[in-house]
């Protein structure tokens, strides 16, 4: 058995204020290309296929496009579960039908349990699950995260083990060791917990969602396969891919995958960044995210460099903004008003309209009103 | 051929303050239970599944679950099109794959062309469509109208009629003689001005959605199904059910449903209300509009009523209400935020909490200046 891995597709996502309909149509096109490369004998989708849970139409019509294009046009089984972004019930509309074409979508933390059977090996689909649907399956009101539940859930899978199949866990949680970056949800809520590597031994391979770097476990047979496309500035030098798994004799491979607009970071001052001789070697299709390292204020600052560098995601400042005592004092005697004037100038390079600044207006005063 | 024609489930939909869940499910029974009865070899639902584009995850459930059950538990092929009130997107979803058990959901103007051929009957299934798209479709400007658009669908469909196959349209319009209710969409918006039925004289059967009522039709071979429960009070009257069609010979039947809470209305005085002798001969579980003939003011008289009549939908004065010269005098002089928080605790029965006033009255002054 061969097959792909891949997870945290997050279609719908958007980096900053720039939407990725068209990096996301081309990783699809790569992946499903690597999957024919490969003759792979399925694909594994674990978790996170829309970014939310009440996604806008457009990520509908492409999620649609992209399932259908895998098992209808080019006959691959699928395998797929619901992440924590997706909404399981909307995500499961559709699925009692796909299984007659080996679509096998799990969303139900209960048909985690019935295996399903390809070739030399049994895959279990076990969806994103908060606790309390563990306290309810397993009637234990003891098990209060991820990790308190997962002995149980691998012992009621291990109870399907057929003796002489493969046996490959799917799953959407953060297990131990990972370490995360900035794009994935950040606060370790309830059932976010890490589970423990170690609870998932009995499985040839574990086939993970939810980080997005796959360097996030360094371990033979668990794996992320991370997502499709850098998602965050800090992911900037992560190599995006999906792992090719063998399972007899057993294989992995990290096969890449490349970006149509990268994420990238630079550092520069202001007179390098609008130095052509500096900027015509970098590729400014990409998505830039700019540390500036001046000190000093540079007027329209933004609007300069959008000329330059139409997708700039962020622009911070490597050391920090040059304030003195005069400047301090100034900033000190100013309205809010004019305070946040000038802030909106400067962040979106257009001075407040009339109606924009009578609004502000409106606001601070309620806003003074609710401090007294 | 031997069809059950539905339309208009609107699944989600509230009616005033209460959910209709149970009432939908109750409906929905039904439906099956005739569909089997009368061994129907199809089930027909016209467009306006759900009740909005953004159905909640509840209805997305609901929905679900009730397509499965005619489609792959009963074994009915079932033929459906997106209404006005789908979101064509969403609705879609899955559809591909639906085909294989003779369920052809139709959601693009594109696909009323390909006829589905079912026993002795070529089923066209023409989903709600924008005038725009018939535009794109048939590359002629001049159709601004769905009625202006008709004559070119029909013909399409005509050129694909097989000659010894009956022709049944399935389409979601307003069609012209209709008389409207106050459930449907009030407005006649662009794409839903009236389609003359001589431009459907074509086919031997018009399975029609959109107008809630079944009556709203009196021809023989173009019929509303009308929706299953009643969605107004100015429904109260309705008979509500299902068309079952044959198709050789010819015949068609309507088949009542029984509402769970029906919708009805009645006039009476505050005395009667509360009176035993008239409320027990009432079904007090059904939906309630009550027009009051009192003209007087009546203290708390929502919260009277609600005691006795759990479901009121409405509260309407048959005889207006008695303003003396002194109240309207002292009407006049009180200051806005006094006018406001007595209609709250007459509509509401609650006074003002103290977080509700402070709103009210910022809100108010807010008001007061826009108005300078």
């Amino acid at each position: 058995m061969r097959f792909l891995h891949t997870a945290d597709w997050h279609i719908g996502k958007r980096l900053y204020n720039y939407g990725l309909e068209e990096e996301q149509e081309d990783a699809f096109r790569q992946i499903l290309a690597l999957a024919k490369q490969e003759k792979v004998d399925a694909i594994v989708l674990a978790g996170d296929i829309y970014d939310r849970a009440l996604p806008n139409e457009q990520a509908v019509a492409m999620v649609n496009q992209m399932l259908q294009q895998v098992n209808l046009t080019a006959h691959f089984p699928l395998l797929a579960i619901s992440g924590n972004h997706d909404s399981a019930i909307r995500l499961e509309t559709g699925s009692p039908w796909f299984k007659a074409t080996d679509f096998y979508l799990h969303t139900q933390l209960e048909q985690a349990f019935t295996p399903i059977e390809l070739n030399d090996t049994q895959f279990f689909l076990l969806p994103y699950f908060e606790p309390f649907a563990a306290r309810q399956y397993f009637k234990d009101d003891k098990l209060r995260t991820i990790a308190q539940a997962m002995p149980q859930v691998v012992a009621a899978m291990q109870a399907k083990f057929a003796p002489n199949k493969k046996h490959v866990l799917v799953a959407h949680f953060f297990a131990a060791g990972s370490q995360q970056s900035d794009s994935e949800t950040k606060v370790t809520v309830g059932g976010l917990d890490a589970v423990p590597t170690d609870a998932l031994a009995a499985f040839d391979y574990v086939a993970l969602g939810h980080l997005h770097n796959e360097t996030a476990l360094h371990t033979a047979r668990i794996k992320y396969s991370g997502s499709p496309l850098k998602f965050s500035v800090s992911e900037a030098q992560v190599q995006k891919g999906v792992w090719i798994v063998d399972t007899e004799p057993f294989h992995t491979e990290f096969l890449p995958l490349t970006p149509l607009r990268d994420v990238t970071e630079v550092t520069a001052s202001f007179t390098e960044l609008i130095d052509p001789n500096y900027y015509t070697k970098l590729d400014r299709n990409n998505f830039i995210a700019i540390n500036l390292t001046d000190t000093k204020v540079i007027p329209n600052v933004m609007q300069e460099l959008r000329q330059i560098y139409p997708y700039i995601l962020s622009l911070t400042r490597e050391n920090g903004r040059e304030v003195t005592a005069v400047t301090a004092k100034k900033i000190r005697n100013l309205s809010p008003l004019t305070l946040l004037a000038d802030f909106f100038k400067e962040t979106t390079t257009q001075p407040l309209t009339a109606k924009q600044e009578k609004l502000a207006a409106t606001a601070l005063k309620i806003a003074e009103k609710d401090g007294d």
